[in-house]
């Protein structure tokens, strides 16, 4: 289910198959070349229908895409998620691999829902650009040649590191960070550099500055 | 109110005058030398007061602090804060900043409220060493002599731009950016390169890949 009109647009322009589209008659008539039904509502219905208040004009059904591996080349970067819960925060990370030119996460059985509407809805459209892979982490990357980084409070510093042209950027949960599975597999700890006295960074904004410091 | 035992234990080693803590016999007795009426509760007493499932130890209240200007000097940077309207959001700016050691924020009167639970859980501790003080931004702004960074789409590259020793990044609000009445106080213009097809960046994070900027 995908709320509100951008990332509505975004789904109708992507390769997903959209089954509905609940609109307003404002953005009903707007749309062409829609294959999928289309509903026309009032706000006040799609006020009950969505989850989200700022949910203004439209609402759509798609079909979730199967859980199929991504094959990361040696010349472009991915992210590995090792459970991430918070929606809100897969979400966003999502929407910033995006900004940053990454379109493969890699993720962990227990990393939240991609299809969660809030994860959803946290992308703002970056989900039709980003393709997620659910797998044990230990496996995939027992088979994996790549260059594994991932961040710890300990490692190299991102302002000194020459990443390369590629390679996999691990993320660790929330609140334990990268788990003891995952570590053996890491081939360069890497370290985001603290000015001041907060003990960590949120992961979603720990994944935005190394990114950009890979892009830099 | 403060929940969670990281944040009361950050709370308790503050300047922030608390008037009790709730917290289970565990938690309780490792307390010393605390002025706070201390009161010994069940983990199921928590969770019915508290917000947060994730609360499992204690609760505290404390008095919060008037609203007070904070005086900006030429040799440090802080944020200014047009309109962010996300608890959450905020929580996580407020980190950041502690993170990258930027202890001051300024903020719209329409921007979330610090004293908001989300906002303190969000900022996991960082409340008690990063100081916000809420004014109208015009005013505040015509009487500064600093150099105001914002962040457009049109703007420097923050990959080459020299910050020099200080100054104001201005942040906008998450779905309209620096409003119109901020914008003529931007001495300079910037922007995060992008590298892929996202419309924009979530402005905790926007404000994260600034601050690691101006410190590497």
């Amino acid at each position: 289910m995908v709320q509100g009109a951008k990332s509505v647009l975004e789904l109708l322009a992507s390769d997903f198959e959209v089954e509905s589209v609940l609109g307003t008659i404002d953005f009903v008539k707007q749309l062409q070349h829609v294959k999928a039904e289309i509903v026309t509502v009032t706000e006040r219905e799609l006020e009950d229908l969505g989850e989200f208040q700022s949910n203004d004009a439209v609402l759509a059904v798609a079909r979730m895409k199967d859980n199929r591996p991504v094959a990361v080349g040696d010349q472009e970067f991915a992210l590995v998620l090792d459970d991430i819960r918070d929606p809100g925060n897969l979400g966003t990370i999502i929407r910033t691999a995006d900004w940053f030119g990454i379109s493969k996460i890699v993720a962990s059985e227990e990393t939240a829902d991609f299809y969660n509407p809030k994860v959803i809805s946290a992308t703002m459209g970056s989900f039709t650009r980003v393709a997620m892979y659910y797998t044990k982490l230990e496996q995939y990357l027992a088979g994996i040649k790549l260059p594994v980084f991932g961040t710890f409070l300990n490692g190299r510093s991102i302002h000194e590191l020459d990443f390369g042209k590629g390679g996999l950027i691990v993320i660790g949960n929330e609140s334990k960070g990268i788990s003891a599975t995952v570590e053996p597999f890491v081939t360069q700890k890497i370290t985001i550099p603290r000015f001041g006295k907060a003990e960590s960074l949120n992961a979603a904004i720990a994944t935005a500055v190394v990114c950009d410091n890979i892009r830099r």
